[in-house]
C-alpha cells in the first residue's frame, strides 16, 4: 500500500506541476514563451500518463493491502482511472491531441469570420475520434454499471463521453432533466419578458478595476477562502486550479464598465476553490484529492455565486460597504442591485446569460452534441439547428455563426459531454441548499448576518472533505436523501423570477413581500 | 542525433519546469503551499536526473552522428555532464539533499541567534559529504584535463568542487588571482578611507516603491531586455531564472529608503537575463542553451550593473528623467548620485558591500572554504578565522556570528566552491569591457548617448550566442585575446576610486578632470 501511495504521489506531483505550468501560461507568462511552454506541458503530462498507465500501477494495485476505508477508496478510484487510461491506445490519444491542437486555432479564426465551413471539417475529425474513444470506453462502462445498464443504442456512445466528466451519469437521465427544465423555463422566461423590465443601468456604471478587485477578494475571504493557501490573479478566462489542497488558486477578469464580470467571477471561482481547499488533508498527494465530479464541482461554484451572492440578504448586507467604496452608487439601494443582478433577459451568448436563461443555452448545446454523436445530425447542419433551437427556446436568433454555434471553445478542445455538467451542478446546488436549510434553519438570516462559516461548515461536512473517496451520486444521496432532481432548482428559479418580476396581477410590492428571497 | 536531441529535449523541459516551480515558490506561492511544492520540485528534479543518468543517454550518445559543429558541442557537453551525473551514487545525492534540507532551516535559526555551534555539526556533515563527492569527481577532472593536470594534493578536492560552477578552473589559479587583488585592494580601500567621505545621504532618501519599480524596468528595457520574453517580479532575494531562451525572468526587491537595492538589483539581474535571452535559438531545448559558466554569467550582470550603471555618463544621461519622477532630488546633481553610488566603505555584510570591498568578502569566504576542504581549518574555528580575516582585510570585526561567518546561506545549501565565481565574473567583465572598447571606441560617449544596443550587440556576438557550445575559458580567450587576468579590473577599480575620492595631493576638481570615468 505504501509503494502504491508513493507511486501515485509521484504522478500527482507531475499533474500538479502541469497545472502550475498552465496557470502561469494563463496569468503571467510573457507572450514569447508560448512554444516552449507547450513543449513543457506536453512533456510533463506525457510522463504522468506513462507512469500511470505503465504496468507498475497495475502491479502495485494487485499487491496492495487496504488498511481501511480510505485505502479501499483509493484502490477503487485508481482502478477506475487505470481502466480508462489503459483502454485508449497512445496513437488515438496523440491523434486527438493533434486534432484539437489544430482545431483550437481554426475555431478562433472561424469564430471571428463567422465561417462554420472553416471549422466544420475539424469538428468532424474530432467527432470521429470521439466516437472511436467512446467505443473503446463503452465496455468499461458496461463492466462498471453491470447487467442493468442497457442504454438506448444511440446514446451508448454519448454515455461514455459524458462519463468522463460526470461519472455514472446517463444520457437518458440528463435528457429527462432537460425536458423538465424546458417545460418550466420557457414559460418562466416569457413571463419575465411580459413584466416591466428590471432597471439594469447600475450594472454598467464605471467602477475602478482596483476597487472591483478588492471587493471580490474581501467577499471571497468572508466566504472562507483561505488566502494562505490560495491567491487570485488576472486571466482572459476565469478558472480555478489546484496544485494540492494547500494551494488552490483562482483567476478573474475585470470590466470597469460591468462590475458583475469580476465580482461574480470571483465568487464563482471562490466556490470551486472552497471545495478543493476543503478536501480532507489525509487525501493529499493521492488521486482522491480532487473534486469528485464536474457536477458536484459546479454545484459549489453556483451555490456561492447565486444562492448566496445573488440573494437579497447578500446585497443588503454588503451594500453599504460597496457604496462607501464606489462613489457613484449613492443614488441606489441594495434592492436596486439585487434586482439588477437578477434580471432575466434572453441573449445570444451563454457566458453572458443570466441565471435562468443560461440553462436553455446548455440544453441546446447538449441536444446538438447528442444528435451528432448518435449520427442524427450532420456537422454541416449545425448552424441551422442552432438558430432554430435558439429561436424556439429563447426567442432570439444570432445574425452570425460567431454569435451562434461558434461561440464556445469546448468542441475544438474535444470536450464533448462536458456542457451538461454546468446545468447538473446548478440543480445539485439547489438540492444541497434545501438540505442545508433543513439543518441550519433560516438561510436568509444566516446570509444577512454574514455567518458564511455556517454554510461552509455544512458543505465541508457533507461535500468537500470526501474528495473523490465518494462518488458524486453518493454525496448527493447522503447529503440530501435523494438522487438528482430538478425540482428544488426549479422552485428556486420560479421564486426568484416572481420576486424580481412579480407574479401575474400582483403589484411589485406585494410580490416582493410574498416571495422574499 | 535526432533521437538524442529528442531525449535531451524532454530532460530540458523537466529542468525548465522545475525552474518554473521554484520561481513561483519565490514570487507568488501562498505560504501554506511550502510542503507540497517541495514534493513537486523534488519529483521533477528526480525524474530529470533519472532520465538523464539512465543508460539511454549513454546509448544515444554512442550511436549519434554529429552533423556539424553544434552537434559536436552538444555531444561533448552532454558527455561531460553525464560523466558527473553517473559518477555520484543516488545514495550520496539523497544524503546531500537531506543534509542541506535540514541545514538550511538550522542555518536560518543559527543566524538569528548568532549561534555558530548550532550550525557547526550540519556544516561538518555537508563538508564530509562534499569531500566524498569531490573524491568521486576527481578522476573525471583528471581524465578531462589530461596528464598536465597535477594539482597540489591539498587542493585537488576543492578543484573538483569549484569545477561544478566554473568548469576548468583551478584552485591554485584562483588563489593567485585573490593574492593579486588583496595586494591592490587593501591599500586602495585605505586610500579611500583617508579622503573626505562621499556624501551618501541621497542614497537614503525616500523613493516610492512604484517609482523605483518603473525606473528599473525602463532602464532594463533600454539596455535591451525583451519583456515579450521576460518579466520582473518581487522576491525576498533577487534572482534570474530561465524557462527557455524565450522566457527569462528576473526578480528584485525594493527598499523605499534605499533605492540602490531595487535599481542595481534590477540592472544586475537584467545583465544575467540579457545573456540568457541572447543565446542562439538553434540551441533551444538542448543542454547548450544555458550560461557556459557562473563566471561568464556574473561578468554579464556586473558589466551592466557597474561598468554601465555606476558610470558617470550613465548618471548624466538618466538623471534628469529620474529627477522629474523623484520629486525630492531637485537639490542634487547627476555627479552627486554618481559619487554616492560609488562610495567605498568597509562593512560587515557582503551583499551590502560596495563594488570594491565586495571582493575582500569573497576572498575571505574562498580562503576559509579552501582551508576547510584541505583539512587545515576546523569547523569550530571558523568564527575566529572569519573575524581575524575581516579585521585584517577590511579593518572591521563583526560583533556577532550572524553579522559574520553566518551571514550567507550558501554553505547550508552545500554550495562550496561557488563564492569565487562572483569575483571571477567581475574580473572577466573588465576584460570584456576593454576588448569592447577596442572595437567600439569611446565607451563613455556610447553610454552618454544611450546607445546600449552597441554594447548588447558586441556581447551577443562575442559571448551570449554561444551558450555552452563554447567553454568560458574559450569565450574569454576569443573575445579578449587573453586568459583570466585581474589587471583590467584592478585598473578600473583604481581609476574609479581615484575619480570618486581623488588621488593623494590632488584636489577634487583636478582628480575628476584627470580620471573621468
Amino acid at each position: 500500500m505504501d509503494a502504491l501511495r508513493s507511486h501515485l504521489a509521484t504522478i500527482q506531483d507531475l499533474r500538479h506541476t502541469a497545472a502550475v505550468l498552465e496557470w502561469d501560461q494563463e496569468t503571467h507568462m510573457p507572450e514569447g514563451s508560448a512554444e516552449g511552454r507547450t513543449h513543457q506541458i506536453s512533456t510533463v503530462r506525457r510522463l504522468a500518463h506513462e507512469l500511470f498507465a505503465s504496468g507498475e500501477t497495475a502491479q502495485l494495485l494487485d499487491s496492495a493491502n487496504a488498511r481501511g476505508e480510505l485505502d479501499e477508496a483509493l484502490i477503487l478510484v485508481t482502478r477506475r482511472d487505470l481502466a480508462r487510461a489503459t483502454r485508449l491506445p497512445a496513437d488515438l490519444v496523440a491523434e486527438m491531441a493533434e486534432a484539437t491542437s489544430r482545431a483550437k486555432g481554426v475555431w478562433a479564426e472561424a469564430r471571428v469570420q463567422s465561417d462554420w465551413s472553416h471549422f466544420a471539417p475539424h469538428l468532424q475529425r474530432i467527432l470521429d475520434l470521439s466516437i472511436q474513444k467512446a467505443d473503446l470506453l463503452r465496455p468499461v462502462l458496461q463492466e462498471e454499471r453491470g447487467p442493468d445498464y442497457t442504454p438506448e443504442p444511440a446514446d451508448a456512445r454519448y454515455d461514455a463521453l459524458l462519463d468522463e466528466y460526470e461519472h455514472g451519469a446517463s444520457t437518458a437521465d440528463v435528457a429527462e432533466v432537460f425536458r423538465a427544465l424546458r417545460a418550466e423555463l420557457v414559460p418562466l422566461v416569457e413571463h419575465a419578458a411580459s413584466r416591466p423590465p428590471v432597471h439594469d443601468e447600475p450594472l454598467y456604471r464605471y467602477v475602478p478595476e482596483g476597487v472591483q478587485w478588492e471587493l471580490g477578494l474581501e467577499v471571497a475571504q468572508q466566504f472562507g477562502y483561505d488566502f494562505a493557501r490560495g491567491r487570485q490573479d488576472l486571466s482572459a478566462h476565469p478558472f480555478t486550479t489546484s496544485f494540492g489542497i494547500d494551494d488552490v488558486r483562482i483567476t478573474t477578469r475585470v470590466d470597469p464598465n460591468f462590475f458583475p464580470t469580476a465580482l461574480y467571477g470571483t465568487l464563482h471561482e471562490a466556490g470551486h476553490a472552497l471545495y478543493e481547499q476543503g478536501i480532507d488533508p489525509a487525501l493529499a498527494r493521492t488521486p482522491l484529492a480532487d473534486g469528485t465530479s464536474l457536477g458536484i464541482h459546479e454545484s459549489q461554484s453556483r451555490l456561492w455565486e447565486n444562492q448566496v451572492g445573488r440573494s437579497r440578504p447578500f446585497w443588503r448586507r454588503h451594500f453599504a460597504d460597496f457604496q462607501d467604496r464606489i462613489g457613484t452608487w449613492m443614488d441606489l439601494t441594495a434592492d436596486d442591485l439585487w434586482r439588477a443582478t437578477n434580471r432575466v433577459q434572453p441573449s445570444l451568448i451563454r457566458v453572458e446569460a443570466d441565471e435562468i436563461t443560461y440553462h436553455l443555452h446548455v440544453l441546446l448545446r447538449f441536444t446538438l452534441e447528442r444528435e451528432m454523436i448518435a449520427g442524427r445530425l450532420d456537422v454541416a447542419d449545425v448552424p441551422e439547428a442552432w438558430n432554430t433551437g435558439m429561436q424556439s427556446l429563447l426567442g432570439v436568433t444570432p445574425e452570425t455563426a460567431g454569435d451562434g454555434c461558434l461561440q464556445d471553445i469546448h468542441w475544438s478542445l474535444g470536450a464533448i459531454g462536458y456542457f451538461p455538467t454546468y446545468t447538473l451542478g446548478t440543480l445539485i446546488s439547489a438540492q444541497l441548499w434545501d438540505a442545508m436549510a433543513q439543518d441550519l434553519g433560516d438561510m436568509e438570516a444566516i446570509i444577512a448576518s454574514g455567518e458564511y462559516g455556517a454554510i461552509l461548515g455544512w458543505l465541508r461536512e457533507h461535500v468537500h472533505r470526501f474528495g473523490r473517496a465518494r462518488s458524486g451520486a453518493q454525496i448527493l444521496r447522503d447529503a440530501t436523501g435523494s438522487d438528482l432532481d430538478p425540482g428544488p432548482w426549479l422552485d428556486y428559479a420560479r421564486k426568484k423570477v416572481h420576486a424580481v418580476y412579480g407574479v401575474d396581477g400582483d403589484s411589485w410590492a406585494s410580490s416582493l413581500d410574498a416571495m422574499d428571497g
